[in-house]
């Protein structure tokens, strides 16, 4: 299996420059106090589609596009962030676009989606459908997390982490399936090689840390939390690889410690975020994540895509 | 009476240099497409405290230190923001401070201002209890808004627009008892000749505009509004004599738009800003506001102060 490496990272870097947006590292001095820790989070939330997915769906468009040429048009599954991008993607490049989302998808998302001119297919079976619609039309099926193209877009936002603040010592990222934390551990590994990464997962939406124990991809149960964008429905054999050789713990918080650190987090920074983007700090606040007073920590809030609905779960 | 000037602006924000943020002025190419307008805002909700009010707090304790020295300690009035933000001021030079805040003030404002170091008093009589308490303790009484020292801070936020980006064309800003606007007027006014300067209001809570039709200062009933950062108890002689003036034109939206433009607002910057931020957009929603098309505009995010309640309603 091969992980991503320095050369890959740089070529997405130069693929997608100006295509997406370098999004800022804010040092947060009055929620670090809180915690102890020098503190600064990395505002992917601001990125286009509201999620570092942009990343990814652009770089591995454009390094397809490379190999092959451009496709006559993209295929993607997903509940949310990843169809946004794929969306975004191809009206960037002019390319019809269907995204296979669920029945239960948010009605934000799908309208997102449609203004970016993508066709939507509700469907419950994600996978076989948006494989058999790609089949059928030549388009090509964007994957939302296992690839090493996708992989090396999300490990540009590392890049961005090194490059716009001091060197951290300590890095969480939320976990769905695996992309963007595999991307920032490549990113990070090399250069900081003493820097700690550590995923959070919600106990109850696990895939890559279920999958780490039992060494298969499927998760045990159909995944659900309040951090609807780390609901994935299996880990990817790439996301494995790269999270087993690069990143150095995995923890889970529960939905309640989620949902106060979504609304501490929301409150502190001013920033949307979405719940998924809440379990770091949920992980520090309930000391599954251990740090000495003062590291040099970055959270990054991986996307702002939050509905009316879980927003008023807050109250 | 004085308007404030050019000087007494320069002085402010040499007063206030560090002790406050310097909030980034933000483009947002993609609400000012569907607007049609070409769009920036200054999002001040990542103000120290939330919101502008730390400018006006800020400049007028300094100000006041200058011609008299420091006061042994602070008062005010207010249900939110105003009430933070001279907590945190007073925090910042060692003051002790107390704050009448009404028995229906949100829980989380109140806990701000503890969590600054103030004391909370809780009553009906915002103005005669703290007149009272600032007597009996030889405290300084810190105004709201209706004083040319807090108005010379909050145009500091005017300035930083005219620094930050190019020169407005249009600049829309929300009104309370209008401390705000007039310094944004002011700052703009002399600098920017052209620049239209608007500002908004809800319908029921329309204390400025309503002073501004009948002459008096007093609003004509209890003023309520999912804005409550709007909500003032009375507009001021200052800052009517700054509004009539300086500002091009007060306009007045209904809570339905207002709430509909929070939504999008929130949605589109993922910026997290209080319900008194969106005014502006409702204004431009609704065509309360008008603007040629490609109009150099800035809405100013007055703030980010929400209570969760507030964010349920939005479902």
């Amino acid at each position: 299996m091969h992980l991503i490496d320095v050369d890959d990272i740089a070529a997405a870097e130069k693929r997608i420059h100006g295509r997406v947006v370098r999004t800022p590292l804010l040092p947060c001095p009055a929620l670090g106090e809180a915690l102890g820790l020098d503190l600064a989070v990395k505002a992917e939330n601001l990125q286009h589609t509201g999620s570092f997915k942009a990343r990814g769906a652009t770089n591995a468009l454009l390094a397809l596009a490379e190999r092959d040429g451009m496709p006559p048009g993209l295929a993607a599954f997903s509940a949310g962030n990843h169809a946004m991008a794929v969306a975004f993607v191809g009206h960037a490049f002019g390319l019809p676009t269907v995204v296979c989302m669920p029945p239960h998808a948010v009605p934000t998302k799908i309208d997102a989606v449609r203004r970016y001119g993508g066709e939507v297919v509700l469907t419950d079976d994600l996978l076989g459908t948006c494989r058999s619609i790609a089949a059928d039309r030549g388009y090509h099926l964007l994957p939302p997390f296992d690839d090493p193209d996708v992989i090396a877009g999300q490990a540009t936002l590392g890049r961005e982490i090194l490059t716009d603040g001091p060197p951290p010592e300590l890095v969480l990222v939320p976990v769905g399936g695996g992309g963007l934390i595999s991307g920032v551990a490549a990113a990070l590994r090399t250069a900081v090689p003493t820097a700690r990464v550590v995923g959070v997962e919600p106990v109850t939406a696990n895939a890559v840390g279920h999958a780490l124990r039992t060494g298969g991809e499927d998760p045990p149960v159909r995944q659900m939390s309040i951090a609807d964008g780390l609901a994935a429905p299996f880990a990817g054999r790439h996301t494995l690889a790269h999270v087993r050789a690069l990143v150095d713990d995995m923890v889970e918080v529960s939905e309640e410690d989620i949902r106060a650190a979504w609304w501490e987090l929301l409150d502190a920074t001013k920033l949307l975020v979405e719940p998924a983007a809440a379990v770091t700090l949920a992980a520090l606040r309930t000391g599954r994540v251990r740090a000495a007073p003062g590291t040099r920590t970055v959270l990054v809030l991986s996307g702002g895509n939050v509905s009316p609905a879980a927003l008023a779960s807050l109250a």
